[in-house]
């Protein structure tokens, strides 16, 4: 099997698909000038960007608010060696608008973390990208 | 359930251990200016450096050559909302020396991905944080 026959880009529709199926992303950002990662539970909004619901003063929200990241989800199965990731790169932004905030408070994501108070942040999908990796044998 | 409660930080030990049984983890570095992740195979060299196995002409290998990059893994169970996430921060290097290449080919990291030729990538384990989540029923 060669690379290219392993692997499949997926387009935005199916990256989407993929990304309203999964509990748990990863926010990638930068962190005192060194890259940081950090798995989030998230939800699709109706215009397809990716909404987080986290503390208000945590350090997530002051390194992203305003600032351009990648959202990462995948899946994979070991036991096939195949799976899929999708990343969405585009720019982060605390909610606050109150009716806004209100409405998400109702519909928008949940957390697996208990959170006293909460601020919701979106990212917009504006590069979505995605790869599927159909089984294989592996490489040695 | 306090958010002190849901979370624990992990030591060096227990975040090695978590590593060293999980197939997939996620080079978190940046690409044209812009934060980029991509999922990878991996595994722990006896120094308890993260190997990769990828292709020599790669983006990757251009991107992360000689730079700090994050790399991270986890397991969560959405039952339970519950999990681990293990993050560790060192420079990339690849393997330039055909006895450590050698050594590598036999014992080293293998790929799901079909690869003709391939190069080891080391990520130096100089910061390795994590945390544990223990089950919650999540805040709305």
């Amino acid at each position: 099997m060669s690379q290219n026959d392993a692997l499949r880009s997926l387009d935005r529709q199916e990256c989407l698909r993929l990304l309203a199926k999964a509990p748990v992303g990863r926010v990638v950002y930068t962190r005192q000038a060194l890259p940081a990662v950090l798995p989030v539970n998230f939800c699709l909004d109706t215009d397809f960007s990716v909404l987080l619901r986290t503390s208000p003063d945590s350090d997530l929200v002051r390194a992203i608010d305003g600032v351009v990241v990648a959202f990462e989800a995948d899946e994979f199965d070991a036991a096939t060696q195949s799976g899929w990731s999708v990343v969405v790169t585009g720019r982060a932004t605390v909610v606050t608008d109150p009716a806004e905030h209100e409405r998400l408070s109702h519909s928008g994501p949940t957390s697996w973390m208990p959170l006293h108070d909460a601020v919701f942040v979106r990212i917009e999908s504006g590069i979505v990208t995605g790869r599927e990796l159909r089984g294989t044998h592996g490489a040695r």
